[in-house]
């Protein structure tokens, strides 16, 4: 397969950050951040990266493809556990280093591997000197 | 200022994703990312990135504070153009490398740089062979 092609970033602020053309700016290890919501509710569901194929892979085909940074692989959210994502929409920010995208989760349970409707289940808590977490009793449906 | 301590990644996934403790996984270049969201609105306002200091700040103060990988120093959100943000609620996600911010704006309309309510104001078009971006047409307030 080809490498995917995007432009260039470009070293004008204003044409990146006002300009019509993607150009996506990937980082030093060829990475942009990606983020994922739910397009019905709205809930944060995961941060991920894409390389420039994943980015490619997802506006072709519809459904979000990140790349694993512990795997070193290209990873078709949810072709192994169903939990596919159609991106209902797509977004970059300002100096086009980061993706936003709004999903239909085809198993909305199991967007977490660890089997939950969001990786962001710990609410962070500070006090009594220590920092802990807490497992965020709201159900996860 | 001494630096920050948290505690380190655990070598147990189990620990790392279920545990109580928080362990931020801070990367190669020692940041982890930031999501912030309006707690009011739940719009997705920005991606950002947060070294230590920047994550112990944002703990200590209740007010977001970041790292700026293009100007390499730590940035308290909004201590010049007064877009304050404040965090009602702070999550981290299932390996500890991303943190979700839920915050109160103290000017909203001012949290991008480019003078909008999010950074995400551009929607990813694809068609007639080049990929594009489009200004979102809904009001940003």
């Amino acid at each position: 397969m080809a490498p995917p092609v995007f432009s260039a970033p470009s070293t004008d602020r204003s044409e990146q950050e006002e300009g019509s053309v993607l150009r996506p700016r990937f980082d030093a290890n060829g990475l942009i951040t990606a983020v994922a919501t739910d397009a019905e509710t709205g809930e944060l569901l995961m941060v991920a990266h894409m390389n420039a194929e994943a980015l490619e892979r997802t506006i072709a085909t519809g459904y979000a493809h990140y790349w694993s940074r512990s795997r070193r692989a290209l990873w078709k959210k949810g072709e192994s556990s169903g939990a596919l994502q159609h991106v209902r929409e797509m977004r970059v920010d300002c100096d086009q280093d980061a993706v936003w995208l709004r999903v239909e989760c085809k198993r909305r349970d199991d967007t977490c591997h660890t089997g939950r409707t969001s990786c962001f289940y710990r609410i962070i808590q500070a006090g009594g000197g220590a920092l802990a977490t807490v497992i965020d009793p709201r159900p996860t449906g």
